[in-house]
């Protein structure tokens, strides 16, 4: 037990050479088609976390929630979410940016070109099945834990 | 599709009257011991909620993990948390403040005493079985639905 | 430069004995009528920061803006913003609850009794003058260092 | 008053088609050299903004503190933040990605070569004086209007 708060320092800038990074490729059971990605940053304290996604034509991602808002920036091709634009969703074209808000189900995010998008995301995507049972919470540790196994040795 | 971003307006202040509202019992698969809450508020943008919580003596809540942080103020009573003082974890003593980071596991909070606590939350509160799966992941939008049925009729 | 992003590791839980904590004076520039305080926490990386306001009966708060979310409970007395209730803003009344919104004004907060809050913010107060420019802005990092500065020695 | 809290619903999604956006000036008191920039999302409830900037070569923004982390993605050319990394900031070339922490003092951002970045901010932009007065605070609501402002009519 402590009788004073704790003194804390504010928090270091840090910045990514992003063609320096390898790719990594995204775990197969939450993503089909050879997506690859790269992690570019997290935040602990807010539970955020920024990546970088490659998608091949005909990739797509598992059905997952936003636990918290996500942006996108895509930044090649073509990608749909929540069916598309045909469907209530969205279909993005690059350059396209896109608001993804708290509780957002993706029931599948699709890619019909070879796409590329940045995200940033505050809070973990929840992966879940048909009846909305969780997967796989994937918060900023685990997509750190992923994205380090993934990069070491 | 929009062409240009969509207008937003700030968002409105709002005030509730705390011994106004009713207890209601929280859910019995999370808790055990006859705890009772207040809701007071959810904010869906950030996915952030307020509740307020009477926890009787021998009281506990069900393992949890806190998806962002938390910031509790014990108003009364006694709590233990991650196991106490004695093994690593914390015991709040009222008036007492604490933080809990991003990913806490929370495996048993008890209540030695008849307790009660104000909490603010960022992101949901995923409650967890002994091998770390999710049993039920509780967002701002299940706290409310859970409230919004506890309190009509 | 680097080419990885940084390994971080997750925030650590505080704990704060909120009675033996001393009460610090709120500046004076920024109050009248003898307002107390203590500070419980900052976040350094949301910027973000929680406190316990005691508040003498006739005394305020300076002009302000809230630049982010803030969230109090009023434990004791009554609490009049923006103008009050009568005014279009609230009188809060113990126990009370109120979320002021990212960008709210509150040209005078006053109590008209004995008072105590607590309170949760997501970013600075911006203390302002009659013409809306800024007197001081205080992020978690002013917080921290005035009460450092009330409490040492 | 209300002794209820209130009842309110998910967020709604978002997209922006990049480039049927165009181009406005940014603020010239803010930035010198022609700089221009879209705006592409505001979040009113956590004070977030999200905008695209182009950078001629040469151009600067005047020296402001980001009152929350703000992420950059530059996405070409060349930007010297905090003296470059020369003088303990950053020199970021394209692709190249940036976590700026909250309080983070930007003295100068400079831009040697034509430039273009995309980035989140949490909370405003304070532009300060050589003293560190607030010459502008700039939040997600003043970006708005100024954007609004540069595209109307």
């Amino acid at each position: 037990m402590n009788s004073m708060p704790q003194h804390l320092d504010p928090v270091a800038g840090r910045y990514v050479q992003m063609d320096d990074l390898k790719w990594a490729d995204f775990p197969k059971g939450l993503s089909q088609g050879g997506i690859t990605w790269k992690l570019l940053n997290v935040s602990p304290e807010m539970g955020a976390w920024t990546a970088y996604y490659k998608c091949p034509k005909g990739s797509s991602f598992a059905p997952h929630v936003h636990i918290g808002p996500g942006e996108y920036y895509l930044t090649k091709g073509r990608m749909t979410v929540r069916g598309g634009s045909g469907e209530g969703g969205e279909t993005a074209v690059a350059p396209g940016y896109g608001y993804e808000p708290c509780n957002a189900l993706h029931v599948q995010t699709f890619f019909e070109e070879d796409s590329e998008f940045y995200m940033t995301f505050l809070g973990p995507l929840n992966f879940v099945d048909d009846d909305g049972n969780t997967v796989a919470l994937v918060t900023w540790k685990d997509a750190q834990d992923a994205w380090e196994a993934a990069t070491s040795g």
